[in-house]
């Protein structure tokens, strides 16, 4: 089925574009009433493996905000999960994973096959709401990096400074790059079915990168992010978002990926001279600045296309969406990209 | 008194020495056991408004851990306190101020004069260190940055993105910028004060400015930061610490500060380029790779010194030492920098 806007899509593959796309990293959840109405209804997991709830919430942004792309609704904690780890979801609170990772042994009992039938409510989700879309946008699978996976896998939970994790990296470095790559295959098959079952691209969250220092990324989490990017760009285009690490923009601009997430703390001009204007760029306006009133969000928002131009970027967030925002306050957003570039046209 | 052991003044003054001085941000305090012991005996603001338990404290690390300064044991938040605010410290859970900033109501609530006295205190436990140290190391005292300092007063207690906080400034940024003078201006009475109290340099936290695009630390941050810089300098030299705002370092080397605190963000060799090799650095050990084995810690300081020079440098974590860090770790951080530079000094 051809897509009636694949905006996004041309934006991945440099091609050019009337305008740039626009979707919102969290942009199906917590902050929309009727997503908070299933809450109320279903648990999480009960929300994610339910492949008619995640197409419902998944559709949600498209029809009531107006976004170019949906994002799956699921979550990147489903990767422990399939490899055989318990994670709970105690809502407001963050995931707790009760058995954390610590030795060898630990690492050689997780489950790396089948990942596709384990997650198979995950490709149903994916076959039902690219159905649902009818081509009108893409739609967007995604994964946890390695990296980040293994923060929670051997931290058990979030944290500020994920000590044990990095902990774990640091005295035993040959157990974690065990781990890592155990999490990497998995990754890939799993996004690879992603793809099959229906994703038109997808993007890979390291959500914790920017806790590592430039030498330790390149360590622990860069090379399995271009592991994936190679592997996986052979099916769709791939999106990587290592949140923090700026430092690593030279590099991964040079990996397989076809896109890169932008984080808020740098300027849309230094992300452009850090990838040599070589790579299309997604991102970054700061998710608290949604809170602003809505017309200091538009001025804003042409600033932060004036600074990434409208040709291989793709308008988002830095990180994701807060769920404190105001829906009209999130549209105003996918609207100010949307009349930015009328008026460029016109003019 | 003359002091035995001025390698962190010599540093900041830019003057030749022998090795760099090393202290860690957090030294006073829970990775101690005899900082423990104290702590089962007095709630935190006893500790902190009692001289002799402050004194106490800040020496603690100097005799045990063999630092080259001491840094008086208080909190950022002793001016909210100072400026009429309630602060309550709940041990292991972080601060909570019941009733936060919402208004020029509120801002014009906050008293601004007579800073020494209501914080004798922490003048009385300055003067009794340094009596107590009698030349050993220099003393240095500190304050929160203004931004900072915000966030706590409008949120009202930590947060993973200090949205509120931002809101505040977004929506009423006049309003922010009289409470950030506010605070600036009692800071700068505070830090004066601590000079003349026995401190021989002062820091500055700015320990949420990563939180700020770099348009927004120029707009909320930086004028501050360098007001601050720019009065205290006339009694003692300041030292910056913009803790993730590394897009800010060019600019804050051309400020009145003497040094600049460096996070693990960014490798020695960046922090050097960003600023010009025009100003003293300190930094920037990731805490976390104090639980690393000793010779993993030993190596990685010898990397880290290499990458910022021995002179105009300051050893330092790139943040506070984490509560499970063993004393021995801490030690050998400490260690390992006097042995790098005697080894090359031989050499």
């Amino acid at each position: 089925m051809s897509l009636k806007n694949d905006l996004l899509l041309k934006a991945l593959r440099g091609e050019e574009v009337e305008r740039p796309p626009v979707w919102m990293m969290r942009q199906a959840g917590r902050y929309l009433p009727d997503y908070i109405k299933l809450r109320e209804k279903y648990d999480f997991f009960t929300r994610v493996e339910t492949p008619e709830l995640a197409c419902e919430i998944t559709l949600q942004p498209v029809d009531q905000v107006g976004v170019d792309a949906a994002i799956i609704f699921s979550d990147i904690l489903v990767i422990p999960q399939a490899m055989g780890m318990k994670v709970l979801m105690e809502e407001g609170k963050g995931p707790l994973l009760p058995k954390t990772i610590q030795s060898t042994n630990d690492i050689d009992e997780l489950l790396t096959d089948d990942v596709e039938n384990r997650l198979d409510y995950v490709m149903k989700a994916l076959a039902l709401t690219k159905k649902e879309l009818n081509g009108r946008v893409p739609l967007i699978g995604f994964a946890g990096a390695p990296w980040t996976l293994l923060c929670y896998m051997v931290e058990g939970k979030g944290s500020k400074s994920f000590d044990k994790a990095k902990q774990f990296c640091f005295t035993q470095p040959e157990l974690a790059h065990t781990l890592l790559q155990k999490i990497t295959d998995v990754s890939i098959q799993y996004l690879k079915a992603q793809v099959k079952a229906g994703a038109d691209t997808v993007q890979v969250f390291d959500s914790w990168s920017g806790m590592l220092s430039p030498a330790d990324f390149k360590t622990f989490a860069q090379p399995y992010l271009e592991q994936i990017a190679e592997a996986v760009s052979e099916d769709a285009p791939v999106i990587l978002f290592p949140k923090g690490s700026w430092y690593a923009l030279p590099e991964l601009s040079k990996s397989s990926a076809s896109g890169l997430g932008i984080d808020w703390s740098l300027t849309p001009e230094m992300a452009r001279k850090m990838t040599d204007n070589s790579i299309t760029l997604q991102g970054n306006f700061d998710p608290s600045k949604l809170l602003a009133p809505i017309p200091e969000i538009k001025k804003e928002v042409r600033k932060m296309i004036d600074g990434f131009g409208t040709q291989r970027y793709i308008a988002n967030l830095g990180h994701g969406i807060l769920p404190n925002v105001p829906v009209d306050h999130a549209k105003a957003f996918v609207e100010s990209v949307k009349e930015y570039s009328t008026a460029n046209t016109i003019v």
